[in-house]
């Protein structure tokens, strides 16, 4: 058997290979320091206990192509990713380190700015850049530029999607897929759709501060889209989640290049959202406090119930009143979207 | 201007590189976390204080071709090349991420006894692998394999290659060169040259233990090799760096090799010694110490002086009683060497 694409689209297959080259050959003492978030978590990152806090990590390698695109660029996107990680672990972003592999021949200047977007954006968001490693790959070996960043915070209790309760009210803080639309429009050579990419800091600090562990669950929803996360937390608690098709906010480009494509936005990846899980006591005001912090569109979408019967299921209401299961990307709508 | 191979072979072509696309952007306070150690360094990895200790993390990308060599393969190198990356700071590894990027179509049963030893690397060390990323990368964008990792540590007081002093002597633990002989060897179809890749977690905690801060300064040579390490350390101290020839242990084949294809060993990769500076009343001690402990070819090769003259210079006295300037390596020997 050999890889193929739909294994690193980050839905189904992904978590398959995952099980197979990784969690399945762990044991289960291996999986995590003791007292921390580990590999089975599948979360956005791991955590170790240092004294009364917790440190929180996070990696991830970004691959994009092209690697400029409208609304960003690799850097931007290896920033903003890592940094969105570490906030999706309720941790405050601290520092980061890079390591970049680019192909010979590649464009200095280019570079350049790739780098300079990264570290304006590390800037902007108080996250300090302490060391990396840089690596040239011959050309035919690899094409374009590799960045990996590893991110780290600290956290007075981190955010686990595991705590979801049932009641609790799932929101995201605006338009899902406009990222992964960008790139799959670039890819296409079609003009007009731009990629969300940004850091959630300004947004998920003051929320972290405010409303505390009524916070129980959030995640950027970048490969696999909105449709992925929803299923990891269904799948995680066993609960079942119900969403309203109508209360999804996406752009009008997101949805006419997804229904000109023939691709499902709610599988496109956003790279500057949260998908929340909130108490309902406050989702109310959690709600207002994103409006008024510039997250127009932001919404409730659904909410999590208990169920014997649709246990670990994600159940869309579509517009006209019919139900259908979310299901769970199973392979890649676009390859090297982030 | 276009990247080509010499920018990332990890001497002096490297570091200009980093510093055109990094550290020249960074404002000087981004440079560190408070109290730390941070990109200016240039050491193996940083530290962020914690408390009473220090959190040691570092990060590579591994992208060893062929991935399978004499000695090791790409997930060995990676688990390996970061555990020693966080021993060379003083630390404990306590913990690792990684990212794999993997080409389409590359068979997936090579690719788990890839991670299947790098899993056994980290759990014969005690290092718990708390996640990770995987991606894959279309045929024709990516050759092979490429590992990043992370490891984290703990450290009551992190090793600053900075603190050497005129005076200190300098150590191998063994061979040099071995890695890059066995790849580079590989890569010309040539049989009979092992890579030294392992892990030093056996011998550096006793001898921290044991020595404490009179060990100053430790570094693994990878890229760039012993002569990339001691020029690092004589132009960061401002100290001459003086060693003899005769006193570098380099295996039999790796010598043979290196005169076959007019290569310099001094410049090729170890991934399994260190080079130690340490103050020179237990320099005789720590030779004991490490040949007790199975490091048969652990020798005393140089020390470091205070000379106006010859300010952040490295000197070899060569077997033949004449002397000349160890130069850091200018280009690269192999690309896709570690």
């Amino acid at each position: 058997m050999r890889v193929n694409l739909s294994h690193g689209a980050g839905g189904k297959a992904t978590q398959d290979m995952v099980q197979k080259l990784i969690l399945s050959l762990l044991d289960e003492d291996m999986k995590r320091v003791e007292g921390g978030v580990g590999t089975d978590e599948l979360d956005d990152g791991a955590t170790l206990p240092a004294g009364e806090n917790h440190l929180v990590m996070s990696v991830d390698s970004y691959t994009v192509n092209p690697p400029f695109f409208p609304g960003g660029n690799l850097g931007v996107l290896a920033a903003s990713g890592t940094i969105n990680d570490v906030l999706m672990m309720g941790a405050k972003p601290v520092a980061a380190m890079d390591s970049i592999i680019v192909q010979e021949g590649f464009e200095l200047e280019e570079l350049k700015k790739i780098t300079s977007s990264m570290i304006q954006v590390f800037r902007e968001n108080g996250v300090k850049l302490v060391g990396g490693d840089f690596k040239v790959m011959p050309f035919g070996d690899l094409r374009g530029v590799v960045i990996t960043t590893v991110g780290v915070g600290w956290a007075e209790k981190p955010i686990l999607d595991s705590s979801l309760k049932p009641g609790d009210k799932l929101l995201v803080t605006g338009t899902v897929g406009d990222h992964g639309a960008a790139i799959l429009a670039a890819q296409q050579g079609i003009e007009g759709v731009e990629s969300d990419v940004k850091p959630l800091t300004q947004v998920m600090l003051p929320l972290l501060e405010e409303f505390g562990d009524q916070i129980r669950a959030a995640q950027d929803p970048t490969r696999g889209g909105l449709a992925q996360v929803l299923n990891e937390w269904a799948s995680k608690t066993g609960l079942l989640i119900t969403v309203r098709e109508e209360s999804i906010p996406i752009a009008e480009e997101v949805k006419a290049l997804s229904e000109l494509l023939g691709v499902d936005p709610l599988q496109l990846a956003s790279e500057g959202k949260a998908v929340l899980g909130v108490s309902p006591e406050v989702s109310e005001d959690v709600l207002n406090f994103l409006k008024e912090r510039g997250c127009d569109r932001a919404s409730i979408i659904g909410e999590v119930k208990e169920s014997s019967k649709y246990r670990g299921m994600v159940i869309l209401e579509t517009k006209v009143g019919g139900l259908r299961v979310m299901e769970r990307p199973l392979g890649a709508v676009v390859p090297r979207i982030c």
